[in-house]
């Protein structure tokens, strides 16, 4: 959500991550233009990225990042990312970011196609205060919509193209519907198939709390692998809970005992009101969200 | 394509158009970096674009994109542009080029969110050297494959986000469809709904052509309107033909006694082979290349 709340930092740090080879990846000041005119990030939206959390000074759930980030790649047909160049970025970005101050921030990591007249891939890690959103929403929730993607996509290797599961550059879809939520006063969107099956919020995932059984969205539904819901559908199983991922319809969600959207950075937003029908903090609500924190700051 | 064939050009130009006001467009030095980290165009793919052609020292059809651009900014929620501005842009970049060599070029109109630290719009126009392929798949004509796309839009007030008629930087979908034909040793792609009708190309507008008639998708369908199908129709009516927007299978495509992909740039590219069977060129050819060739440079 930080992207819908933008605040002026000076503090925000930039590290050119040099993903083509060459020099080690290095700070650059982000105050002044770092991207070329015929970057495909920006001619195009052909990239990927993640944002992971800053906490403490270090980035949380690292690895699962790291592999939905190879993955993407793959799915792009993007050269497959050096890892240890990107942790290496990662690094350094957060020895400056802590140089100027610290505190829980979003790292982002963009690795674009590159340039039109030289072909080689570019790819940059940022550093950048939360929002203030970020941290009211955690505690207080969000109050959503529901609302039909407009598509469906489905996992086939009949449309490789249609790069399901991959965390691209081209969000304009997902930006514009937590535009509309917000022209109605809202906070949020679930996106609904044309099944009328639960997909995904645009920046984060849905997770339907019954008893102590936590549910999720099929991925075959076609949506994003969630970062966050996995580390915390597997804290839970450790912790006696269930945990299955299935088809779910609206209905479902209003007869859970609770709905929470979860993702990186701000962990965790109860659906406090879906499409205008008040949904009350279950006594399970602590629980569920401290196995959320400790899951998305592992 | 050429975004697919690209290749060195020191000639590039680019002008700063400042679009949300200030200083008057400039051109700028395209070798250098002149795009910020937080440009929402890199990092969400969050804004618009249109590619006029350049030909004999000026844009072409300049009307037609000059709607859908303001038509697109106003989908996504963008600024309404200051089209007298993004006009004084584009000249700058013609006088610019045409000290520079001129010659037949893209011309592009890149209009971003803009900044997050700052939340001021930014924008850009470049004009590139047309890559040989352009020409060769207008000459030759271009082999290609239909492929569901994997999502269906639907002009609907319900999910406004969908972006439907905006031509926005998310493009990521569209490259990756293109870059798959290209490893099976094709050209270029026709997308095919849900319900089984032809949409479009991943940078084109599909055109069949029967008796006296040019047939292309009805835009409900989900397909960006196309400013040289439409110049084309246009024309073609005022030379007698029949033109009409209906759904499209591709029995009807393969019926037909020729299909082409049209585009701004490319202008026509005749489909010879659809899914491996091969479609003659039909005696009218030239007659419906030579309509595409005027309407495309009005």
């Amino acid at each position: 959500m930080s992207d819908l709340n933008p605040s002026l930092n000076p503090r925000d740090i930039a590290v050119d991550v040099h993903p083509a080879g060459g020099p080690a990846p290095e700070v650059i000041d982000s105050t002044v233009p770092v991207i070329h005119i015929d970057d495909l990030a920006a001619r195009r939206g052909d990239g990927i990225f993640e944002t992971l959390m800053v906490r403490g000074g270090r980035v949380r759930n690292l690895d699962l990042h790291r592999d939905r980030f190879v993955r993407g790649a793959s799915l792009l047909d993007l050269p497959a990312p050096d890892v240890d160049r990107w942790l290496q970025a990662t690094d350094t970005a957060l020895a400056q970011w802590d140089a100027v101050g610290g505190g829980e921030a979003s790292l982002r990591w963009m690795y674009s196609r590159g340039r039109e007249s030289t072909g080689e891939v570019t790819g940059w890690v940022t550093v950048t205060a939360e929002a203030p959103s970020v941290l009211r929403q955690r505690e207080q929730g969000v109050r959503v919509m529901t609302a039909h993607r407009g598509f469906s996509l489905s996992i086939s290797d009949d449309s490789p193209w249609a790069l399901v599961g991959a965390k691209t550059l081209s969000y304009a879809m997902n930006m514009a519907a937590l535009r509309h939520a917000a022209s109605q006063g809202l906070d949020d969107v679930i996106f609904i198939g044309d099944d009328d099956r639960v997909l995904e919020g645009p920046t984060s995932t849905v997770v339907a709390v019954t008893g102590r059984t936590l549910s999720t969205p099929s991925q075959q539904a076609g949506v994003l692998p969630g970062t966050t819901q996995a580390a915390m559908f597997a804290l839970a199983r450790s912790r006696g809970w269930e945990t299955v991922q299935r088809p779910l319809t609206v209905a479902d969600l209003r007869a859970a005992d609770g709905v929470w959207l979860v993702s990186s950075v701000r962990i965790h937003a109860r659906v406090t009101e879906l499409d205008g029908v008040t949904l009350p903090r279950p006594d399970v609500a602590a629980e569920v969200e401290a196995l959320a924190v400790e899951a998305a700051t592992a």
